[in-house]
């Protein structure tokens, strides 16, 4: 299925480069699983350790938004992108921060909102207004 | 530039039932400005009703998420959509509902990362795991 | 599978307002199948009652072009932004709206030179001709 | 701005086989405007030629779709794809084959409407209806 | 599955023009195996003709670049469009064109690199530096 | 024009964790230049820094793939995912690498006919053959 081969516990702890990056998602997450995303970039231990070094920064320590608010930013790119596995994973992360019915209502709203607006401004090729186009 | 062309506020005061939309916006945004996306869509008037009144429904009126959140969501989609105008009009209504430059940061540091992940995922076109497929 | 439940056709019928919006549906296409899609919103009803409604207006009612054209255009657009779903849906709504196997086999020729000579485009960056600039 | 210079009408006229091309393209389209896609592929005569013979087969020979409809198409990708150039071209190409101001407002307005169910199916993650899954 | 009917080794048989074009796929890939989108596009003759002699021309005959380099784009390609079929097919033909682990692992580190920059340059609407603009 | 402002080279003069990047960037490319990207995420100093360490590890250090085959492929993924920045500033790279007006022509086609391909693929929603799911 996966164009790269998914490794097992067992390997995982016979490599001891890929299990520090292992231990290291375990005790983040403070949950046991790990998913197929790692499972495969292990057999690439410098990307994997490289990949998750970022996502960490970027996801896992705490930062000017919430945890909550981070996973619905990446739902939302990986949808527009149509990357199945990411929006299951997402998802599933994002109810485990808290995310309500009504929440994931709103986010499924602003998403199908913002992708038939930007359809509309491709094909229209809109200027944009100089009012936007001021820096800080 | 646009494949239609932009209504000025004299045609638009000419018209009863696009004012009617522009003095909806106007009043709901509270801004006498009315941005080039409205101008465009005015040569279409029912297509310029229910767009304004779906993105009423979903951005202006309260809802489980907060303004400012449904803007970062909005500029994550209008990003991965490549959409030129709609990423400058919404970082410019997210600025003007507060967004902070480390917010600004966490949102592109997020964006990115989402977009990395995305690929390899797809790259590597992995299975779902189990544990992410439990629906409520 | 999905990241929100189907209801079933007894959790329809004991909600009004979403058995309103089905019963709508079922009445408009002449068909008493309502597909996957609308028993997922069935769990937001008022995204399912403004999506139902767009639809509606958009691809149901009598336009200016032709009920199978607009499906055929569904279907490029489904199929450049990589929905599953939808291109197995929508050529679906075309096969049954007479789409016949040349047609068929124009949409995907038109469908293929158009994302040939759009990848062209972008990656040789070109300058749009004056010509294609006049507006109505 | 490109990334290949574009070549003049005298540059053209200097190479027999690029020059054959572009005697086709204007005799086929009854016109003597060469746009700037075909002055960029000049540089690579071979994918000149064979983009030029691709397109002439599917959009300028007669065939099971009406030649606008093919246009409305081809606009439903571009804009789907971010084709800045290619939507200018294409909007353009459907005015000359007499696309009214009415289709065009359908004609944004599926669009849109498709990439908001797109992305509202891409983030619900739907299995297909078996319905949907009859081949001919 | 399918939108379009594959068809069997028999009914290709059967079938003089589609036969032609599957006999020079099995001579030019030097393999019996003829995967499912040849056998959907046989279902349209003259696309999968027309399609066949330009992928014959791009990727099968010796040119500038590397038969191996040439796939190695084709899968970064199919994985930014998100085609699972693609990224599958070409994944294959990279191995079996003797891609190694260590560059499929670099492959795969290019394409989360440019996907993450692609979204951050298009978050950040720069303008393109003119020391990038010159053509040759 | 750009969501953040542009850092000149005074400013990140005088900021020096944002000079430490400039210098290492000045240092590895051999070249005093260094382009808007990132004096645009200048601003955004933690984001810099992990950005270009990520983009130094893939594609500055030695590895598998040869540094202008690692160009070809960043340009094949900045045209499909649209951005235009990314489109010029790879395509000077891979010329200041080396890259022939051969190759090139064969890296546009190559693009090109992928996302054809893609495209297709996509429309046809095809089953992956059972041949190209052996992974190593």
């Amino acid at each position: 299925m996966t164009t790269l081969r998914l490794w097992t516990d067992a390997e995982v702890d016979g490599d001891p480069s890929v299990k520090a990056v292992f231990d290291d998602i375990r005790q983040s997450r403070k949950s046991d699983f790990v998913n197929n995303f790692w499972r495969a970039l292990a057999n690439q231990p410098d990307t994997l350790e490289r990949i998750w070094a970022g996502l960490k920064a970027v996801m896992v320590q705490p930062s000017a938004l919430d945890p909550l608010v981070k996973e619905l930013i990446y739902i939302a790119v990986s949808t527009a992108n149509g990357c199945s596995y990411c929006v299951h994973s997402h998802t599933a992360g994002a109810k485990a921060k808290g995310m309500t019915e009504a929440q994931h209502a709103d986010l499924l709203a602003v998403i199908g909102m913002a992708a038939q607006t930007n359809a509309l401004a491709n094909a229209l090729q809109l200027p944009v207004d100089p009012q936007f186009l001021v820096t800080r």
